[in-house]
């Protein structure tokens, strides 16, 4: 079949890679699209040392499941963490954080930049009739944004900011923005501000907002800049939810968090039926964020038209 | 009267000050017992540009009231901040972050290195009769101490490492240990270890402990060793305090807290009013912390002592 390969952080489009074979309690998928996100593009970079099919977003159908097989024909959604299940993490309801996970297109375990793909049954969530592939194709992407509100309590008075308008900080504002809480992101450039502005979100040049004047902020730049104004429009006591990677280490003024006991949260994979639920309902738009549809073979012209300053979503067709 | 007086990074002994005049809503307190804190030696490394009487811990007897009567005779220990109680963080029950904060002995206030102290009422407690001086003088610290389990819900079950057993960390400890909670103190010598042994605490070596063990880990090192120790215990979705203030900043993989979800909270001030209920019931021990008293003509002899590794506390009495 054919598949985006990685090897020695060069990435090449290749048709001899055998259809996956599926084990106990596997699925193998047709994967109908793929979305390329930042962490493909850093581990083209040379951020994470992965040889393999590259990409984990995804919707596809479910074309084997000899120990499942209600789940043939299903269209699906499918979590990226591979996990073992007997760990202390997995045992104490923390999956994501399995001391023996493989992850799908990141690590040990082949992506969705293919024709097919094949994960564990458990992996699965159904994708709701309602919902396009270029909708179910954000599931991945909608539920990371979700763990925000997984993790830390929004309260429906609470002054947010999300720091960031890229395609994770634009699908975390749309969520926020359920709850009811006060909330402002900050943009770069003017694109984004508009769309926000269509959405009903309140969005804002880092200088325009004053120090201290958030309860939360939401990272979502992974830049020591970004981080250097979320710490500033922090409140005392308040939190900051670092929701990208950083490259390389950041000098922090750790005691200014003492004295002002500021919290930070790293915050990474979410839930997905949420997700599906959320965009079931139609409260979460992804259709403005998509840029570019590519077909898989032309997969490389994908990744770098995602690498381009002001690209939001590039898709993947196979 | 006499004080210790710090100005341009060099502390003196002078005995030229004027006895505070108090303002409205004010009380004069003789000082009966004074602590020396990490913070003071801090200030006289320049940590801090303060120009002024020294100190903030202390317990000492109110001579004059005006405005409240009641508590002229009584034994007081004293909040450190002087707030404005009309800021947002004020409003909001924050009042320890007041926007326009004076801090006793740190910030624009005189502190109480000093025969005399003056304080608004409103920071003052009462100290019980049950409690001699040399106890009470703590009433900060345990409060410090007891800020941890006033920011995060400590748990039973939970496995709780205290990295750092100075004088704050042996505080910590024993406030810990009131949650029920599987603790182990990470200690460097072992006089530490044998007193926590005979309050019935484990310590241990950082050596000996496993990575990602804890649930919770509360740093009290203040230095860059003792934070990628509490980062390297730490288990995923765990939580780091931060209790101690850093000299300069550090270089921290904000990466890892975001694939590890990790939170890191800052700690600083804490509630004086359970301190006093916790030292009163016996169940904060402070005797055995008491490394020496020097009085307050010796109080530069006493700073030095103070920063002698391995001294626990030093007191001033004038």
């Amino acid at each position: 079949m054919k598949a985006i390969w990685l090897e020695n952080k060069i990435a090449r489009l290749r048709d001899d890679l055998p259809v996956p074979t599926i084990g106990a309690g596997e699925a193998l998928i047709k994967v109908n699209l793929a979305g390329v996100c930042s962490t493909d593009l850093e581990m083209v970079k040379g951020y994470y040392p992965f040889t393999g099919v590259m990409g984990h977003e995804f919707t596809g159908m479910v074309e084997e499941a000899p120990d499942a097989p209600e789940w043939l024909g299903k269209r699906v959604a499918g979590e990226i963490n591979i996990v073992c299940g007997k760990c202390e993490a997995c045992c104490n309801g923390r999956s994501t954080h399995c001391a023996n996970r493989q992850t799908l297109g990141i690590h040990n375990y082949d992506g969705v930049f293919a024709e097919y793909v094949r994960l564990p049954i458990a992996n699965l969530h159904a994708v709701p009739d309602a919902l396009a592939d270029e909708q179910a194709v954000f599931t991945e992407l909608v539920a990371a944004a979700l763990e925000v509100t997984e993790q830390v309590h929004l309260q429906p008075t609470d002054r947010v900011v999300v720091v960031g308008a890229g395609r994770l900080g634009l699908l975390i504002a749309q969520a926020l923005k359920l709850t009811g809480c006060d909330l402002t992101v900050v943009v770069r450039r003017p694109e984004p501000a508009r769309l926000l502005d269509a959405w009903g979100i309140r969005s804002a040049y880092a200088t325009e907002l004053q120090d201290k004047e958030a309860d939360v902020v939401v990272e979502v730049t992974g830049s020591a800049q970004g981080f250097a104004t979320s710490r500033r429009l922090v409140r005392p006591r308040g939190r900051v939810v670092l929701k990208s990677t950083f490259a390389g280490d950041v000098s922090v003024d750790l005691s200014s968090l003492v004295v002002d006991e500021v919290t930070l949260t790293g915050s990474r994979c979410g839930p997905f039926a949420p997700a599906l639920r959320l965009m079931e309902a139609g409260a979460i738009q992804t259709q403005p964020l998509i840029t570019a549809t590519y077909p898989l073979e032309e997969g490389l012209q994908a990744l770098e038209h995602a690498a381009r300053p002001g690209t939001l979503k590039v898709l993947i067709k196979p």
